[in-house]
């Protein structure tokens, strides 16, 4: 018998570009985008994957590289994989596929990733009226440890996850997706309160050719015109999975995704070695690249058995997953409250968006007293194994969200108690060990050292 | 040495009325409710409370009491409680007030709960627009677990908590919550586009003389006039804590608590066998009445050492907790996504309640293939110790949201798996046992013997 | 509905003594000690009982009680209780009873215990060649945490459990458990090596009807006299279950337990609020009066269908048993370990209990570098939820036992790191509150103040 | 900044024999085996090892290499490694050396493992007695996950570790060593009892130049044959740590290990992919090739501050550890006692090892009743995540042990219930996929299709 070592279907040569893969990848949703390579039902294999930007960000001291990215280049995505069942049929639009993540972890040699937030002017996050400017940190890997020189204080055991992992969407569901997101953009849905609150942020990203990627199509060509013009941007969640960003998507877990073409055409990226509930900075989960070792099951007739769907047509349906059996323990979480009432004091009605946003600015809040400029926070909240839970959703009008950070994660006990909360040598322990930041090119990039962590202004 | 036995503060007597209990309960805050009795930091003390509705709901198969219960009696709580420290000196407004919650339980003898949904025209719930009517669902308890001769199959250990502990307000944070409420419910807030969705519920519950119950205030009194009508209602979680329905509030936590008035007036009640994330029935938990084993400790300065103000006024605080060590164990979870895409396919932009709503839409409509009916999943997703994540919170324009349900509750497997869910046997065993519904009164209430559930029409 | 309150079947006033009770209470196992009650198949039931001692120790500053305890008087226990099926029909032997600990805790106005070491010359325990001298701790319980004035600086959520679930033998089990017993005790066994180790200590304890009590047989009858002289000793566990002192059988828990005699004939006892694996100080959990509230089912002929005999008689099974699900939840925890390598430096041959022997010495070295002295030490290892593994049994010569403490227990950190340990204010801080003791009789007791625990010597 | 992937510290080519690595491994504890490599204080570094036999264990369907095996090549370690602290100077003796395991695994290309036990002539096992033939499951890994094809219906998590961490004895620990087991081996000891109870095992290996290999040193020189003489065979787990077969010491546990040499020369092998407590079978946990991510920090003067001597030397003592942090997660387990009763009947006094013995005996007869052969219960014992605990070690005269097995790792339920097991299919089910067998020599292997795993007879 020979060793069961995974097949190496995609293969990643991080040196290389996005298009320059032996197996080019795509950044794009779209059923005419071929396959790139078939699987097996019951055979272990193995992607690799760049990290989402194919590269574009840099283990350095400067933010330069994320306030100009272009967002238009997201996400690189490998696959799609053409999945068949053991007797070569291809899975049908109607099953569902269960893929089972057996391992994963970021490539060898490439231990490294980085959390971020984006210039309001360019994508924003989650808290962009409070943290205007884009900031950068650096995360090393010990294993299943993370730590980072711009963010010191802290270390932790990754629950590593793709952020991204899907199945290409019927010519139909596509055009249920740009429909409602045109229409979103367009101003039509009334739900500009909120947009109000995170003023600044593109309402949804349609499609555009620009930097549009589409694996084996060769680019230029009508039908890569034809596809690009039409291919949903891979920057939300939706009924194929997609960037769904679940944390808990790690080790040993099973997602249930629907089929939707035949093939399915599994794509897979944006590796994270860890997340907080929510990625509240946006580049938010500690982003690198990495490998994913798969097992596919395909559930025949299963959408139908198992999916029901949650609006007008059939195609509205959302993945399943069982989580894995190894993610870290904590014992010990402090948690923060928040209610739907906005830091302008307005009262929202059951807005869980609000309550949780609150109950994030609470937590920043609260830690920097113990020696981290809010920066710093808000990019460990985003990246940390830290839990985002609606509590409740009924008591109007406040919905109730609440955020748990498990303290293990500190080197100083971060729990209120009497007293005051030790000042100096903490803080100045905190301040980041870079006090020099370069930037070799020609943008005035100035660091910020008292922030403890990368600015770019 | 004697041993520590929990003193006695507030004693209830379930065959009695709340305003004929020893120490009168109060279903308002507001900060001349006068305390009924003095805690002392350090000791040991047992609060005993009635179920939130004071003992309207009964242990039958009629759903009429829920039906036609008046929502301007919620929620009978015991206390104000006034807090000294070991001086005798009591808490501050500006303190920190950490209550551990050393036990907690249902009162011996009165040994069962409810799970219920109110009916449209009174109250409704998180999902009103898909399940109008009135239900009710009784649960037994055999020591930690809870069944239900409602909802056959499943039974589960409770991760039992109030769902009120809360310190009385200031007369400016009165005031405040008072104005915000008032703009929301007068419809000024613009969030109008949610309330479509949730239609028919109220925006929020305004100050109302009607069942107001103020303690140790005589009813009738021009004290009693002027409290009444400023007294803030006890629905919605807010600063002080209050309605938080936090499941996680359990035996051995911790929670920190904000002081606004001397001696904090500490309010605790609405007593949870257990309840899911959420709580998305509204009257959703197992509730039942209860006791509380607590004990405080005063952080002096400690909501200004340790909370910033969130909003315009130093008052926009929240609390914070620490989970206690002997939550309930699960190792498998079952997860359903949802996206802020609402049922008519609407588009919303990074709408955490749309998604969680979609995520319990998609738990309910995927268990209901096991045998039960929508009505019966509906109630036990609500009370079950299911968990409600926001899981992505920045890819626009979709929120993701998850509900993870502990397998281990189920007497089968409700996991996906190749071929067709076994159909008969198992709907025939989620039938209630209970096939006659009696109501004494002149009410022409009829169950619905199929529905598994007792419900209103 | 009537609310499923647990029908007390066996109640217990604890300013009584053991043979007072309204059910009189029983210390030796035999199958002719009659049912005190019955209890039906399904329903929840509630028994009561004392402390292992029928209230012989004293919450009280003085180690004299332990000294002179005389431990003829062993266990006192409630029952036994006769197992009916649902139509009334009893138990049969060859059956197997599993009995569901839906709940248990200290008895209301009794929540305290204690934990000793007996004197060399009175039962010892495991370490008496190191600890010679009885030994008490008191212990306080506020919910779930106890806390100890002898032992201050740790506080952990009880694992509580009774030491004692068992069934009555039948005659034939009886005689093997005298025959094999008689034959260790007169020394024929050849196993003296460990014997040596543990010197001082009876090697097995034979029916005597000292101090025997045997229930509802009349003290002095004939029937007594028969009975009190082939009546086992309930220190050890045995076939029926019986003194097995296992931490996890706590709430939630299930066990299986082989079925003797028609009805099965269940007793409980010597409940404990905590207890670490191998309950080595012997006196060693928190010994405490307590309740349970349990829930039979009778699988017929499951004594036959699931245990496989282990020696010459059909007789010679093991009970089995489910975990709860709400174990206190520990995620740091320090390990010690053990080879089967004795103090005198003599090698001993895989032999697990030098090995696990080692272990527990080591940990009492190490932790009492931390301010402790050791006898505190071994006081805590006894009875705090730490974790007692034979990690290796085969590495010929050496067995590997490790002993794993959580660290959350102790209001200091204990690991080890570079530098000195802190070591003044800290042992301060651990020499007791109380620097007082009384003995109100005539013996010439003296504490030990600096040792943090009293002693009798 | 470059990322910080692990230094390759010691590389294996499993191909290669163990004396031809680059790096020679060793077989042999001996002060004067020469470093092969330097580490540094901080530095994250890979150590790469063959699996303990050095490569003479086939994937293949035939147990004849382990009954056949010689017993004295065991086990070919990576190292010794010599530590430096950041400024180059050497860990000294009197140092604790604190070693994280940041990461581990099987090599890449090499994932699979065997768990076999012994021929009663050839070194046997825990349960020789019961179980005298060589048997060999075969395991493939998937991920974190493994299953064989010789033990079907089973699938868990591996909860990886290296089976062996130590340092180098110092001259006077070695010779402490060879006298204390000399005397064992030569009869000495008396504690003939258990010895004949696991009869025909040797009661210690004793130094032996036969297959001994030492690294740099070079065979037949007259140095070789002086420490080939000396040098202490790695079986046991001693006071330098050793062959401890721990099974927690898994990804992100830290172990504490005493230095006795300059340099501490660390040396660590006999990679498990998963292991139960006790490793029963002997080569009983799935013995695999891996890799080692360490991270090591000398304590200065930490073995004189934190180890207290257990015995006539200040050499007795033993090393610490933490847990990490990501262990495999279950929440239900089904439990065996048992209590030191032999098969014969006989009584033991406190023995551990027979009640442990009788605890594993007990759970190979009950699973056995779902369909597998005892020989596939035993090996499966030996090497899943199972815990063996002393759950009470002074209740005379019986000592009372538990071995807990998680019941997720079967696909089938194995709780008691009422009625018959279900037989047939499942027996059917559980009989191997592999009906033949080959063993190319010239050896009369047969295997034993019936029992489902593959055995020498």
């Amino acid at each position: 018998m020979a060793p069961r070592t995974p097949r190496l279907v995609v293969p990643i040569d991080v040196k290389k570009k996005p298009w320059e893969q032996k197996l080019p990848l795509h950044n794009r949703w779209h059923p005419h985008i071929p396959p790139v390579a078939d699987v097996k039902e019951g055979e272990l294999f193995r992607v690799e994957m760049m990290d989402w930007t194919g590269g574009c960000v840099g283990d350095n001291d400067s933010a330069a590289d994320i306030k100009f990215l272009d967002l238009t280049i997201t996400h690189y995505l490998s696959g799609p994989l053409r999945v068949l069942d053991t007797k070569g049929v291809p899975a049908k639009a109607g099953d569902l596929l269960a893929v089972e993540i057996c391992n994963l972890g970021p490539l060898p040699g490439d231990e490294w990733g980085y959390t971020a937030t984006f210039d309001r002017e360019n994508g924003g996050g989650f808290l962009t009226d409070h943290f205007p400017s884009a900031t950068k940190a650096i995360w090393y890997f010990e294993g299943i440890f993370a730590y980072s020189p711009h963010i010191p204080g802290v270390r932790f055991p990754g629950l590593t996850h793709p952020g991204i992992v899907g199945t290409a969407p019927s010519p139909k569901l596509l055009s249920i997706w740009n429909e409602r997101e045109k229409k979103l953009a367009e101003g039509g849905a009334g739900s500009l309160t909120l947009c109000e609150v995170l003023h600044q942020r593109p309402l949804a990203n349609l499609p555009t050719g620009k930097n549009c990627l589409l694996g084996l199509i060769e680019e230029g060509t009508p039908e890569w015109e034809r596809i690009a013009n039409e291919a949903a941007r891979t920057i939300p969640g939706r009924e194929n999975g997609g960037n769904c960003d679940i944390k808990n998507l790690s080790r040993g877990s099973k997602v249930y995704l629907p089929v939707f073409v035949d093939g399915a055409n599994l794509s897979t990226g944006d590796m994270h070695f860890s997340q907080g509930d929510g990625e509240v900075s946006f580049c938010g989960a500690i982003e690198m690249s990495g490998f994913l070792e798969l097992k596919c099951e395909i559930i025949r007739g299963g959408m139908r058995e198992y999916l029901t769907p949650m609006g007008p047509s059939p195609l509205h349906v959302n993945p399943i997953f069982e989580i894995g059996p190894v993610e870290p323990r904590f014992s010990e979480w402090l948690v923060f409250e928040g209610i739907s009432v906005d830091e302008a004091g307005r009262q929202h009605y059951l807005d869980a968006t609000v309550a949780y946003k609150r109950a994030v600015l609470h937590a920043i809040d609260y830690l920097s007293k113990f020696g981290y400029s809010k920066e710093q926070v808000y990019l460990l909240l985003s990246c940390c194994p830290c839990e985002g839970r609606i509590s409740g959703i009924v008591d109007s009008p406040n919905a109730v969200a609440t955020l748990a950070i498990p303290t293990a994660i500190f080197d100083q006990d971060v729990r209120p108690k009497s007293g005051k909360i030790p000042a100096g040598p903490q803080i100045v322990k905190r301040t980041p060990d870079i006090l020099k930041c370069t930037y070799d090119g020609n943008l005035p990039i100035t660091p910020n050292p008292a922030a403890g962590l990368l600015t770019d202004d």
